[in-house]
């Protein structure tokens, strides 16, 4: 991304037909690719701030050997440290997958200014354990949105865990 | 801690009186108060596995820049890095105040065996965020326990914070 002379900033090739969210979805699922190869639970995730990726990660919770390690948490940490704050209310995370409660705590106490996932998950995303009168563990100013390469995003983790049960 | 002949465990002095979960949360307590002299939300947490302690922690995320660094995360990492292995079944958790979403999260992932935290949080808890006809957070084996040195783990809460506004 440079700037042209117009003084306005020129986006990548894919941008100019539009979809931002999707361009940087796109980024996100390259990092779940990399997770799956790693033979982690291909999550991807990319923070954004002023139109810039600050954070890129994958699920590595199998390499670390450790449960904290979700791509979002490790996208958050790393984008705070990019920043040198660790509030980040100008800042887009992209994440292949819904959160599950723990990185949407996360989020929440991060209060970061918009999520943009793709696939839903049903079972274990933050949706599942808060609602009705219970509040949201995201901050209230947080704008989510939801679906964006819903298929591409659901086909990876569905290709994974049958190639898991194969193995069995 | 050292077997005597008949070999038993004998514990330290103050458990002879009876009370594990006092004498384990009165180590949390400490990790709490090197928290608060550090600056940090005073809030401090032990893993006990057979009996010994294999984590302590207390929260840091001042001095890290990291809305993660809770106590709890921090315990689970070092547990996990302690047993070899990511999940906690055999280990219990004592930490000074009731966790927050994010931390039940990282708990339920952990699949820990019990949970014991002394003061309530009835605002930013994750009892706040889930309940009705959602799912906690927690796994549904987790036992916890609420209440242990209660007074104590508020106070030194409520102490902190006075500070905090005179300071402003």
């Amino acid at each position: 991304m440079a700037n042209n002379p117009s003084g306005s900033i020129s986006l990548p090739e894919g941008l100019l037909s539009g979809n931002i969210d999707e361009y940087f979805m796109r980024q996100a699922l390259m990092e779940a690719e990399k997770g799956g190869k790693e033979d982690e639970v291909p999550i991807g995730a990319v923070i954004v701030s002023g139109g810039r990726i600050i954070a890129r990660s994958h699920n590595m919770t199998e390499c670390l050997n450790d449960v904290t390690a979700h791509a979002e948490m490790l996208a958050i940490t790393a984008a705070a440290e990019a920043l040198g704050g660790k509030y980040l209310p100008g800042c887009t995370l992209y994440v292949t997958v819904e959160p599950c409660p723990m990185c949407a705590g996360a989020l929440g106490w991060s209060q970061i200014g918009r999520i943009v996932y793709g696939a839903p998950d049903e079972k274990r995303g933050y949706r599942s354990v808060s609602g009705g009168g219970y509040k949201s563990p995201l901050h209230p100013k947080t704008i989510v949105t939801e679906g964006v390469l819903k298929e591409e995003c659901s086909e990876i983790m569905r290709t994974f865990f049958q190639g898991k049960r194969r193995k069995r």
